[in-house]
């Protein structure tokens, strides 16, 4: 069984995640988390609050999923977000295009998304590709753009057309010049949003990876191109693994272990921003319980990246042999608010006092009207706005005694005296600047299942076969399970008590007093929690309690006086098991 | 000004709330948290998740928004969810039709939603309502059926439609046969979900109170209707402030306090589940900082209530004199369960374990098919499917020495022996239930729009116009804000420190340095923060800071080392400013 099919499985059956609407068939592209994933999602989520957030000093914000289509219109997605569709002149089934000629045994083509519709059509009649629901040959179909957004209306009627947001990030662009204002108008600031994001995709596929509707955790931060740096400082000994380019083409090519200054200095990653959050993020995805020997930085090949991006990377994590995106870094320039600037005529900039302000010497001139009126009749509003034009271009222009312009390809010469040309000097305290983007993108969904599948751990216990999910306490949706040995003499109340106060006390406790004591443990180690206590007779005796640690089901006694204490310091890795 | 009105300025201003895509005009009913307000929102969702889920040991699990038509269709939403519209024939603009009757003056009519839609045409006539817009007259013109979701297609094509969740609800129900299974199939257990849900609103208005798409805390309580009582004693003191539809019927009827036992036992309150709920969240209510003299519980009167349930409740707050449904408290019987088990043939019950086994008579037949076969025919078959049935239905039938069936309209007499009709013993070890759902469905954004008003003061402070929210510190987006008194001989650098300190004990930390320090304490006083610390030279000299009590404005000298501990203790309530 693969990694993939064996974690779907524990999934539904212990409550973290299912294919929605089961009863009905299912709809493919959509899960449900169950109480142990949506505990464990709001652990990620706030393990990523606490680091990208609190600790950088971010905003966080919280906008709408159903977004009006200006907002795509001005963002591009309402022409490009595509991917390729051929539908089956047989069954009718719709395939991605570009997946099937990937997939086609004997094809070398890697990337066929970055070829044009054409040259894919091509492919699919020199490899005589097959629709894989019913086999019917698909060669001379027509390949169509299949716009990934998925479309509803405002309001009754059509006019008002809106879509489920492809990404956060839209959210956070499209306010920018509010959040500009909370920033104080102070560069650099940076501004989260965690929430769901759409794609209508034409084939999900591999459970929580390629799904219709997921969760991203965004990340805009912008900064002066100019003049702001990162504080690469902090992070320059981190060892990044990066399969750059050049690796990935080499014959060959090995990912190369190189320090965030190293990366930068020898140019690998080429924006130092970059390389910033490559370097904190790699912590992170540690802290969270990603396995570091299935994990890389990947940079995109040069007909991967979007039009809009300079240097962009991928976190990738390893499931079955396959490298998953679970996070894109990009440099996005200043693409999406001058987009914005554009189409909303709104100011998507920040007004940049210089630290004194500047004369600069500002040529102007104040044409005779009622010299060029009677002189040139019609065209003297033409041409007084030419000379304008002109003596900001080229105020050279007016040194003689006149001055030539050509309006509607007809050439008037005018006295410079009639002009009123002038040089004035004016003081300015700033300019405005349009700020460039760096965003970390991370795919909350996918750092789930990669969290999973790198946690699930099968081994032998006193001769039976166990599986259980090493999760970090941080991460796993349980800490303690509390159990009575059994459930007489008092037991089960005291037991209760202990559960109690370790709730208290800011724990997240399962009580448990069903089954047999192994059974128990079977079940709290399938979810993943990192410890178990159990109330015994020695408790009611001597007051102490069994704390047994998952991965090794190791146990030790621990005076209940000291349990809070010390289960706190062993979640918080201020303790190791091993030392109690 | 109106108390929604200033608020909006102030939302928009600091970061609470805005509308959202400002830069393209705005889409109606669309809102974006800023900073401010997206932390507010996830600190009462903590808030709830505190009360509603781990204190109440309940399920919390994360569905998707989107969700195929076959589930609404058993809901149904398809059918039902509707709103009256009317259109302009003049301008083209849609209304509420309902809402133009009840605003129209010298209307009495108050829940026009309730009257069939041709009385609602007549009273558009009656009454000559025009249209608000652009005055044309609306009296004749049709008026529709409006369903409220949002539409979409899932996948290529429209052979999918999908539809954005009206509810969350429908999130838990749909998957009721996997939860009852994480429930071990015991009754009763809890099921929350948190989440966004839409509602095409004809007419949004009142900022966050009617808008189209939202965020609900929605609790589906499942229950054995035969056996369950709620723990009523956990909360049978609390009083409650029940406006019921005797009360709201009276002349002059009031709101009536009643502790939530009186209101069981004197039956005003109909099911102890509702009056256990109702009890649980009045003091969540107060926690999160809704003011309680501007809050009630109100009884829905018998043309509200919903077709599927007995009894409703909704919590209601006060603001600009309006009341405003910020839960609904709905005892739904089995409605939502038996439809999804009836439309998509799977099992929505658990099965009920008997104490002991159980012996029922079951009556059978057995037809000796060489007799009636020859004897009569082709229709055989149907004589002895309906013998069965007679067997269960009327036992009592086999008595005599024949026995009579119809098929088709046709008598037959049949031989008792010839039936082989006998009476079995059998053992039942149990029987499936289809449970009850009590259902709590709180609107976050509506409550956050109810603590934000009844937050919002007015007074004067060293002669100068102050605004303040007056949020608990457990709502409030910052704890405690920290400033140098100055940014020079190392004040600010101690400033620091402190706010690094004071974060890592797990408070919400802000740092300001900028402008003078009565306008940082105004700045914080409008967004809520109940304290501030002040670094001053003091602070150098004596290790003491300043700490100031936002209400108040009081001040008092805390020592560095016992700040830590004093910040958490106010926090918490363990330790009230005036006794520091």
């Amino acid at each position: 069984m693969s990694e993939g099919d064996r974690l779907t499985e524990l999934a539904k059956r212990r409550g973290f995640f299912l294919q929605s609407s089961g009863s009905y068939g299912g709809v493919a592209g959509f899960y449900t988390y169950g109480p142990q994933g949506a505990t464990l999602k709001e652990n990620i989520e706030s393990a990523w609050r606490d680091r990208f957030v609190t600790r950088e000093g971010h905003m966080e914000i919280d906008g709408p999923t159903v977004m009006p289509e200006a907002v795509f219109e001005a963002s591009g997605h309402l022409d490009g977000f595509d991917d390729m569709i051929i539908e089956c002149p047989d069954c009718g089934e719709s395939h991605r295009a570009d997946h099937l000629v990937e997939d086609e045994p004997g094809s070398e083509v890697e990337d066929a998304e970055a070829l044009p519709i054409a040259e894919v059509e091509d492919l699919f009649a020199e490899y005589e590709i097959d629709c894989p629901t019913c086999g019917a040959a698909l060669a001379g179909e027509p390949i169509d753009d299949f716009n990934l957004m998925f479309g509803t209306n405002i309001g009754p009627g059509s006019s008002s057309p809106g879509y489920l947001r492809p990404e956060t990030a839209q959210g956070i662009f499209v306010e920018f010049p509010q959040l500009a204002e909370y920033a104080r108008n102070q560069l650099p600031f940076g501004v989260t949003q965690i929430g769901r994001a759409y794609r209508n995709e034409i084939s999900p596929r591999n459970a929580l990876v390629r799904v219709r509707e997921f969760t991203q955790a965004e990340l805009e931060h912008f900064i002066d191109p100019e003049e702001d740096e990162p504080p690469i400082e902090r992070v320059e000994d981190v060892l990044l693994p990066l399969y750059s380019v050049e690796q990935q083409q080499a014959e060959d090519g090995q990912v190369q272990e190189l320090t965030v200054r190293e990366a930068v200095d020898e140019g690998v990653v080429a924006d130092p921003w970059i390389a910033y959050y490559l370097g904190i993020s790699k912590g992170w995805y540690e802290r969270i319980g990603v396995d570091m020997d299935r994990f890389r930085y990947r940079q995109h090949l040069p007909g991967e990246l979007a039009h809009y991006a300079s240097d962009c990377w991928d976190a990738e994590t390893e499931i079955d042999g396959d490298w998953i995106e679970v996070t894109g870094f990009a440099y996005r320039g200043d693409y999406d608010l001058a987009k914005h600037e554009k189409h909303s005529g709104e100011e998507y900039s920040v007004f940049k006092q210089y630290d004194e302000p500047v004369t600069v010497e500002k040529p102007t001139v104040d044409p005779d009207m009622s010299y060029l009126g009677p002189e040139f009749g019609g065209a003297a509003g033409a041409i007084s706005e030419e000379l304008q034009a002109l003596a900001e271009r080229d105020p050279d222009a007016f040194d003689g005694d006149t001055v030539e312009v050509t309006v509607d390809g007809e050439r008037y010469e005018i006295p410079v005296e009639r002009t009123g040309f002038a040089v004035e000097e004016v003081t300015e305290s700033g300019e405005h600047v349009t700020p460039h983007t760096v965003e970390p993108s991370f795919g909350v969904d996918r750092l789930i299942y990669t969290v999973l599948a790198h946690a699930y751990e099968d081994d032998e216990v006193d001769g039976e076969q166990r599986t259980y999910l090493s999760l970090p306490p941080e991460t796993a949706p349980t800490t303690v399970g509390v159990f009575p040995l059994m459930d007489k003499d008092g037991l089960a109340e005291r037991a209760q008590e202990v559960a109690r106060d370790l709730r208290a006390a800011g724990l997240e406790v399962t009580y448990d007093d069903s089954g047999a004591i192994g059974r128990r443990y079977r079940r709290q180690d399938e979810v993943g929690t990192p410890f178990c206590v159990t109330v015994d007779y020695d408790t009611l005796e001597e007051g102490t309690v069994t704390v047994r640690e998952r991965d090794s089901t190791d146990q030790k006694r621990v005076a209940i006086e000291e349990l809070e204490e010390t289960l706190l310091a062993l979640r918080d890795g201020r303790e190791s098991f091993e030392s109690l």
